[in-house]
């Protein structure tokens, strides 16, 4: 869509011009959501949003501070408006269900402020469990170039509700969710150390979108975005006596959150809303619904993906990214030549190890971290040039490599640590992605470890966010499929590039190697913030979860039962997901690793039968094409009971049931490893009822028996 | 070389271990210049230069100051010293002299810093008409990573030296010299109009190296730098009270000047010094010296070119770059595609018209500007992405006219103008010189006309000179040679990188065309400043001097007669020379028009045979494998009488002379087209007077005559 009044010219729906001069309502398809739009005595636009007849946002402001004191806040009237229902529906390439319904309704102003005669619009889509709002700046020819100083937009919350929140770090979400009343939103005294040494600014009432919050009458909340193209993400700041969040922005070194030019549009800012947790959850294909169409029109080379790969052992120091040490204390002789620790991980030896381990499990493709130079120079140095993502180290034959997995049908996952240095990486991206051609991988894990360089760049500016879409860009004319990490956070824009296959974009298994790790209810958390954004690379899959294991003066560890880590292939979504640990350990556990190797990554349909923010979720999905179905269920520290009725499978119709459970005396950290192993046939009559260990979960594979 | 004290082990020449513990003295190889170099009590390490026995810089302090208040200004000892001397030539791939000679004494000084244990190198060099010096720092295990936040070098002068300068405005050279006292450099009050509309941050008493001075007693001093890598170039902030200039770099957003490794070396700071003016312009031989030699193998494709291009016209209004106007007034239709002005220059019809004139005339190559889509965007928006350096505009047809250039032997120059969005420009270099090679484009010329994205660095800052030396190197890889506008100023890496053929960097000859333009004398302080550091791309040439011959309205002028601008052929070096006319204003003089199709741009040998900044310069040039000779007079707004003796010819030869020479009654602003062209016999024993108008100039070309 080019315009939202051009478009309407061609709407065949019901047009309500002109009654919008004053105090105007709008409802959603079920008319569970209310919106109201007004100007103020001042021309001030404000909004309020109700959830069946509840006040969910309070009247709050909507608009734009510019450079040079300019402002687009008040001093407007409405010259236009309109409306217009939707009802359609899409297929994603990939996703948690086969097709995704897109209804809502649409409701458009556009304004001109008097004082300058420019133009802006505000456009609102109410679907039934959310609002969506954006500004848009039509064409005009007496306003061009524009730069945008603060994002005026609020939202004013009705109550001290409880929220889901970490730190408002410019740079990293790599946080753990903190879960306080509003009023106890406050980072002073936090230990905040995220553990990757690199942290942006931070003010202490600030925290992250995507923002879950629940009400004391059990309304749960969301606040987000979608469709961020040149614009820097979200983050919100608060205002702890009236309980009101501001769109609170990156900016870069000169403080500048956003340089446009009209026409243009602005994210779409989401405030999704239910008395079912359920809803929240679902809200992902609210976020995918407001963005564009697929720009590729050739889809078939964008495939789901289960993978091992040369990493873990890294973070369990078992070997190394680098191949000579680190920093100054890298090996080198006398004529600056690399000097082996003898400690490297991505050898040729190793690489053929994992390939032959991903092919006799059926994994689709092997991950292989440190294998280019550079990594004794990577972290934290704000260097420029360290990478340059066509030059393996000595011991790591790409050539031998890649031919090994050709012949074993496995594919090869390239991995792009940038170091955070993306004007070096932009300016090499074209040889990079020639010399992955040349090998044939078709995949690519990037990575964004430090400091941005351009200095003074943060990772969730508009110019690092106009770099996540490029490389996806890039990648997608060459059909190469992008896995981001240390990204901004996605926001559906996955939709519209769908080889943008997952992001990280938060705090992932990684931590529990070497920190004090995520705690039990992390994962009940995640799918109702990051994960409303798009697919994350979780890296589940851990089943030697003590660090203990490795080390024995090590006391970091996975805060989850073995069981919970199988459940997570459920739980959290991702058409690419790994296999984490290592093989040897998957060896000593083959039925257990079995879950994991039938598993799908693509789904034709997904149920949630039960969730709840920082407690529990429990959710079914139906593979991609087939008839089989697998059931997640986690919960946070405390043992849960769950029943569930399994209506979701095809009445009349047996399936071979088989369940990993929680041993009785499984628990988190004292007995994480303790599970059982059954099977049983089962049809959409029966009702299992599932144990879950404190920090546990059950997982199940549903199979149709003939 | 790797590092000095490295190369000490292998020197064969003298080695002065151990003297240097106290105030030192060391001499040029002619003992004219003589340094000395000595820690203060507090271990602050001071230089001196004298010259004959005169001060030239007195008692300067040296060091850096580094981030977070660490300095590495004091606190130092000598640990070790040495000393070599050094006599060598080499070949410069194009030159003024086929051989240049490198002789120098060297003088180095290992110091550490008692509090710190960090290791810093302080080399020197003596010339005989020049001191160099640098900062370098070895390998070292407790110090890798450091930033520089300050640089401390100074240059204390000996008295209210005559100055010639330019603003220090980290942005743009591209000023007009202000002739004054030391005691008169102040910017307040000046207009500082640049005529293009962007400019750097600026404080009132820095001016830009090279600074040209003068002293009472006559002997000319030129502070400039070398060799300029991986950091800023060098700016010059006075303290008016004691006369003394303290390097001044361009910061980052940040406020840092450059990020650095150990072991790393600065770039040379270089005091040119002599009582013979002509030694400071023969001084861009010292800053060749001081560079690496070339790092191309085969420099084949590297050649010299005299060249027309759609271009001129543009600046006199005949055509514009654009194709549909410019910005908000740029004609689009309903469906925002552009609607054709009329006026765009850059037309497959118009480009083989200049193809045809430059195949008809002996010239090499064709420039094309505005060939390609984004110029209705493209000034002072500071938008990132404008030029995407491969789509022609529709009226250009890029097959067509390369085509038609290669039947005709015409090499085309490739015009990559990227409004200064750096980032953009990196990200598409790979396929913009792609594109070059698909067509057979063998030269580009680029162009940074703006504020610098990514938005906070300078054009001078580190970031931009590595942005420069970076697109040089690539261009190497693919055999392109480049000739860049709006860059930092040249620091003598076209030895190394010898296909950056040539650079602007100061104010050239379009100025002319819709400013105030450049006075009578400016021709006559550039070899004197700017091309110290390298050859310019002055784009002389103009026949139609004042601009009222396009447009009766206009006052704008060139200040010159016609005949200087053939004189600044041979005055002005540069291997690539345009001749910027338009093609029909040629054809109306074609007998002074045979002199700039004669005149040679690479050359065997140069003689300066008298030269005063600011006022005159007469030389005579050899060309390159050939007999001729050509020489070049030109003067400031005064007359002037100047007495040559043709002894630089071959004796006993007899040579064609053919004389271009202002008319009697010429004048730069009152009769600029008043000229005679005659012939005669000469040999190395004739002497000839010419006589140069106010603003004039007088060409000649000897050819033997057998």
């Amino acid at each position: 869509m080019r315009n939202f009044f051009l478009m309407l010219v061609f709407a065949a729906a019901f047009i309500v011009q002109g009654q919008t001069q004053d105090k105007s309502q709008f409802l959603s398809p079920s008319k569970n959501l209310r919106l109201e739009f007004k100007l103020l005595e001042n021309g001030a636009p404000v909004y309020s949003l109700f959830y069946k007849g509840k006040p969910v946002v309070l009247e709050s402001k909507l608009g734009l501070q510019l450079q040079e004191n300019q402002s687009l806040q008040s001093d407007f009237k409405i010259t236009q408006s309109g409306s217009r229902s939707s009802d359609s529906s899409w297929k994603p390439v990939m996703g948690e269900v086969a097709q995704i319904r897109d209804n809502y309704n649409e409701f458009g102003f556009r304004m001109i402020q008097t004082t300058t005669e420019r133009k802006m619009d505000i456009v609102f889509r109410l679907y039934d469990t959310g609002l969506a709002f954006r500004y848009e700046f039509p064409d005009q020819f007496n306003w061009d170039y524009f730069q945008v100083t603060r994002e005026l937009t609020q939202f004013k919350m009705t109550g001290d509700h409880k929220a889901f929140w970490i730190p408002g770090d410019f740079d990293s979400q790599e946080y753990v969710y903190y879960e306080t009343p509003l009023s106890g939103i406050n980072t002073d005294g936090l230990d905040l150390n995220n553990g990757i040494g690199f942290k942006g600014p931070m003010t202490k009432y600030r925290v992250q979108s995507p923002l879950m919050m629940k009400t004391k009458d059990n309304l749960y909340i969301n606040i987000f975005e979608a469709a961020v193209i040149n614009y820097p993400v979200m983050q919100l700041d608060l205002d702890p006596k009236s309980f009101t969040f501001s769109a609170d922005l990156a900016p870069n070194a000169l403080g500048t959150l956003a340089y446009l030019q009209t026409p243009c549009k602005l994210p779409w800012r989401t405030v999704m809303v239910s008395d079912d947790a359920r809803d929240i959850l679902n809200g992902s294909q609210i976020i995918l619904n407001l963005n564009e169409p697929s720009k590729i029109d050739d889809t078939s080379w964008i495939k789901p993906m289960k993978y091992v790969g040369i990493w873990w052992e890294m973070h369990v120091d078992k070997t190394t990214w680098d191949y000579a040490g680190a920093g100054n204390a890298a090996k080198k002789d006398s004529k600056g030549n690399l000097i082996p620790t003898g400690k490297h991980g991505a050898t040729t030896q190793n690489a053929k190890r994992y390939i032959d381990f991903a092919a006799k499990n059926g994994f689709d493709g092997v991950l292989i971290e440190g294998w280019d130079v550079g990594w004794e120079d990577w972290f934290g140095k704000w260097k420029e040039e360290v990478f340059d993502f066509v030059t393996p180290y000595p011991d790591f034959n790409v050539k031998e490599v890649t031919d090994y997995a050709k012949a074993k049908k496995i594919e090869l996952i390239m991995h792009h640590e940038t170091s955070a240095s993306v004007s070096n990486y932009e300016r090499r991206l074209d040889r990079a992605f020639d010399f992955m051609q040349k090998y044939g991988y078709k995949a690519v894990k990037t990575g964004y470890v430090g400091r941005i360089i351009p200095r003074g760049e943060w990772h969730d500016g508009q110019e690092m966010v106009n770099h996540f879409n490029y490389v996806v860009q890039r990648a997608a004319e060459r059909k190469i499929m992008v896995n981001s990490h240390e990204s901004s956070h996605p926001t559906g824009v996955s939709r519209t590039w769908p080889n943008y296959v997952a992001a990280e974009a938060a705090r992932g298994t990684e931590f529990n190697a070497w920190s004090t790790g995520n705690p039990p209810a992390h994962e009940t958390i995640l799918p109702f913030t990051r994960l409303l954004g798009g697919p994350m690379d979780y890296t589940p899959g851990i089943f030697e979860t003590k660090m203990s294991f490795y080390n024995p003066a090590k006391t970091a560890s996975v805060h989850t039962t073995l069981v919970k880590q199988l459940a997570l292939y459920v739980t959290m979504y991702s058409p690419i997901q790994m296999a984490a640990d290592l093989p040897e350990n998957y060896e000593r556990y083959p039925d257990a690793f079995q879950f994991i190797k039938d598993v799908a990554v693509d789904w034709d349909d997904t149920k949630i039968l039960e969730a709840e923010p920082g407690d529990y979720i429990t959710e079914v999905r139906k593979a991609k094409g087939k008839e089989s179905w697998f059931l997640g269920a986690i919960t946070d520290e405390n043992p849960r009971t769950s029943s569930v009725t399994l209506s979701f499978l095809t009445p009349g119709k047996k399936y071979k049931a088989t369940l990993y459970e929680d041993g009785k005396d499984a628990h988190y950290d004292k007995n994480p490893k303790s599970y059982t192993v059954k099977t049983m046939t089962v049809d959409s009559k029966t009702k299992l009822t599932l144990n879950l260990a404190a920090g546990g979960g059950a997982a199940i594979s549903f199979v149709p028996e003939n």
